[in-house]
């Protein structure tokens, strides 16, 4: 067995909220999973479209993996603000039928961002 | 917003199952995510474990996220089996309660890798 | 193989929300599960707890399942707020790390409410 | 606020495995939700093959719930096979894209069925 590097974009909110996590010390991590039911078996327009709407967001930090979109920001509220932004622009897109996971992992007793995530397991 | 590089290792089996993918043309894409409740709010030794246990898998293309492991492989039936492992592995470790998720994303009407999930939607 | 009834309480907001029903005719079903990590193996104060705020909620139905709790709603919005207050809940108890999933399925081509998904299957 | 009861059947193997009960003293409680991906928003008679496919399955406790399909058992690897047969049901009926979720709570310090999980709460 070997590894590889597998190099992925990690989209950020401009400019850094540095200061809010010197305010805070902790962040909040989810992934974000969503597709429609019934419009074909090649979704990705759609998905594009769910993250167009979650780049717009105000301080949300993603990175796209092959099954879902991990977001981090300062508050559930502004995730599940964009979350809820996102799932309805695949309605106006024509979806009849939409299912999303939303997978939400918030530790407040130390101070960590996404990356540390990885970094603590690898 | 701005775009910075996230590189993360993706763990390869070796050699390369280049010549299964040429046979079948198509693979499966999983994600999984596990965790002990119960043995405080730091798990990431179990979360190395449980990698571990994956990483002797054979066949199974790994990559780890903030949120899961994504796991690609040429059968349903490898990814359970190492899930099964890495499971029973957290329990040998003391885990007295273990939670798992497994989301599997089975596609065979085109052939792709977990890569090529990211690039259709970057 | 045989079958018996295992009969569950099904809450409802009162009044029933019978005339925004005719209004709209499609409902969103979702499924919300939530634990802390790190507070011992036994979680189900907690989850006494974050239906306590499930139940206060405005225009919700719920049905407790063995895994998690299936909520009916008008709007998407009306269970993220509830979502949201329930997770916030948990923190206030003192936990330190809390989990959830929420699995949203939003179908607006047909009428239907969350005993109607059963009924289709069973 | 108000109750109201609802029913839903249980689905039992027979016979009851009470002796393994009483062995072990604990059991496996998972939860699997799976739809096809392309094959029109109204994908019930799916998932009914899909459940006629678990209740085939050895030693398995069933609850169907508007979102998801408890299954109980005595091991893991009962659920992951079961899984995986009703998985590949989907594909023989034409299905091109299948995507599942499956999440498990294994408990090994207590005994408990998926009824109590809910009374627990309740």
């Amino acid at each position: 067995m070997f590894g590889i590097l597998a190099c992925q974009q990690l989209i950020l909110a401009s400019p850094e909220p540095s200061e809010s996590m010197a305010r805070k010390g902790y962040r909040v991590v989810a992934e974000f999973s969503i597709h429609p039911i019934g419009e074909g078996t090649s979704v990705s327009r759609y998905i594009r479209r769910a993250l167009t709407e979650l780049k717009k967001a105000e301080g949300l930090r993603l990175q796209v993996t092959p099954m879902a979109t991990v977001i981090e920001a300062e508050e559930l509220s502004d995730i599940l603000s964009a979350v809820e932004t996102a799932h309805e622009s695949l309605f106006s897109m024509g979806a009849k039928r939409v299912d999303f996971i939303l997978r939400v992992d918030d530790r407040r007793d130390k101070e960590r961002r996404m990356e540390d995530k990885v970094r603590a397991v690898a």
